[in-house]
């Protein structure tokens, strides 16, 4: 029988997510597993939580990977701080917060949202007068939109909802190292992110933290979270017990990878590697620009790891895309929801965040276009 | 900054999982990732079909793996099936089936249990008697309670519960692989598992498969599935759609591994991985009974993948656990719950399971206890 594995093409990964990924990881991935509760492993988890909540800017005790991938974070966020009938604001512009409103509408919360367009960061002021005029036990928000390349200021936010005494909840999927993110400084009370985009882990697991405010409110629930999975309060048993109370197998292989992308992004230090995903961001806006494309977004809101590009007029979207794949080896991502077929993502997060990653699509692109 | 990866142990793995890896599937681990939506990955994804109803003996269009571990298919196949209010028969002889019980609960089933003693496998008169006498809608069990080492006779449950129309929810995360197991044949509704036991790869993803029958009722619902993460209709759309639809970003590297051990147990053969099995079941069982050590579970109902071993009278559970881990390098578990400290967890699946593997642990403990 064929192996497919054989058969798979090595990729320069610049959709939005997963990004391409150091060897040094692959290599860690493939490490012999080991067993969940042995002490050397959970040895690991402790290293995992500092390293985590050294990215975050944050000293949450609460602060860990779950076993599942960044849209298991999403739920976890929603299914052990939502309760039955609790009133949720959540501040729209994409995709992904409106994935939000349906995550929590299934867990009985009872949502309002404030929505605008997909090209634009959401107002601080109008966010303002509805946090002030409402009473929101949570507040939701995107801070980077992966569908759009949007970069939201939700340190505007947070401080603004702690004042009502509500609970800000952040989705740092695709910003979490790649950008500017203090989870303390920022009032921030949930945050969750994954391991194959900034992080430069494949895909698979979600780091989250949770405020000792937003483990209160946890804890403090009048039913257990509807999710035995993701439920806050046994996996930091796991996590934090003494002794660690067993909770699940955790994919000890997957935290190897995650272990080994935080350790090469603090060997190279945070403040660098946020340099270099904004340097390289610039270098392909720059290029694009050259090629007489333009972005979607307008300088000055723009993620500086996701960038979103017009697709032509006259240019037909799928064929270059798959002229990209399949010449040169390059994966960039479609448009999503309402932007399908007229943006191209174009990511570059992680180990993918290099100039001559971009030059290898800015020169593809040239290609491509210029028939 | 040391590198903790580098202080990890090889250990042979002998607990309740997860278990030894053939080397081909850290390879599989360790090659490129790809793009979740790639059309090489999707290939990939229906290979994995394939071979994932032909290791359960099902046709069900709805077999996948879920993006997380063996938990993470208990709460899929809860939060799926089960709707608020929901009659619910749990027959339960272990921890894990006690598990089942609150995992329901918390989705609102109206559970009720039916208990055996955690040593004996459940009483099919009793059982057939409660089943005939109720009107659940939902039967759960535990194919091979990786709490006591007990195999339970699922096979005579299912077409019971499908006389009354109601569906039979199997827990296969310890069988799946090492075992009979026949899905479509035994009338199993839905099944779970995981991929770090039987299968041979790390800990990280949930094989799952839904019969017709299921997907109907979840097609059904009242209101939407409580989990989007685990919301069978929308994975069915990522990974039977056309075109597939985005759903989460799938872990390719795990995906990988799951594909390389899969297509190992059908090289071997499926009836040859399970006569393996057996007869590592027995040799180990043989080899302690040699050392004066008895088993807790009755010749007949052990589960031949993992053997429970009374520790005796005199003996510290934790400081022979200690030696073998830091002295022979070999993990065993400990018990759990009501047996904590009462049993050792001897696992024999996957690549563990081996006859060289079980000289090696005989061996150490051997020394050990001779002392």
């Amino acid at each position: 029988m064929a192996n497919v594995l054989d058969s798979l093409d090595s990729v320069l990964l610049m959709g939005p997510g997963p990004s391409s990924v150091n060897p040094k990881v692959y290599q860690a991935l493939s490490r012999p597993t080991i067993g969940h509760m042995d002490a050397q492993f959970t040895a690991l988890m402790d290293e995992l939580k500092l390293s985590l909540r050294k990215l975050m800017f944050t000293n949450n005790e609460a602060t860990i990977t779950l076993s599942g991938t960044g849209s298991s974070g999403m739920e976890a966020v929603m299914c052990n701080l939502v309760e039955e009938g609790d009133q949720m604001l959540m501040i729209t512009n994409g995709y992904f917060a409106e994935r939000m409103v349906d995550v929590a509408g299934r867990l009985g919360a009872q949502v309002d949202t404030l929505e605008f367009p997909w090209r634009s960061p959401i107002d601080v002021d109008q966010a303002a007068a509805k946090i002030k005029g409402g009473s929101y036990k949570l507040v939701g928000m995107v801070h980077g939109e992966t569908s759009t390349g949007v970069i939201n200021p939700i340190e505007k936010i947070g401080p603004l909802v702690a004042q009502k005494g509500g609970l800000f909840i952040v989705d740092a999927v695709t910003s979490l190292g790649g950008n500017e993110l203090r989870m303390d400084d920022w009032a921030i009370d949930a945050l969750y992110s994954c391991s194959q985009k900034c992080i430069g882990c494949p895909s698979g697991l979600s780091p989250v933290s949770f405020s000792p405010r937003a483990m209160e409110k946890i804890l403090g629930r009048k039913k257990k979270v509807p999710n035995f999975y993701l439920d806050m309060t046994l996996l930091m048993k796991y996590w934090d017990g003494s002794p660690r109370a067993y909770h699940h197998t955790a994919p000890a292989n997957m935290y190897y990878g995650l272990y080994e992308a935080l350790s090469l992004i603090h060997e190279e230090g945070i403040e660098k590697v946020k340099a270099r995903h904004i340097a390289t961001h610039e270098h392909l806006a720059a290029g694009l620009q050259g090629l007489g494309l333009s972005l979607l977004v307008e300088k000055g809101h723009r993620l500086p790891n996701l960038s979103t590009v017009m697709i032509p007029e006259g240019v037909v979207d799928l064929d270059v895309r798959k002229e990209l794949r399949g010449t040169y080896k390059i994966e960039i991502g479609a448009g999503l929801g309402v932007l399908a077929g007229k943006i191209w993502r174009i990511g570059t997060m992680g180990h993918t965040a290099q100039k001559e990653h971009v030059d290898k699509l800015l020169g593809a692109l040239k290609d491509i276009l210029g028939k």
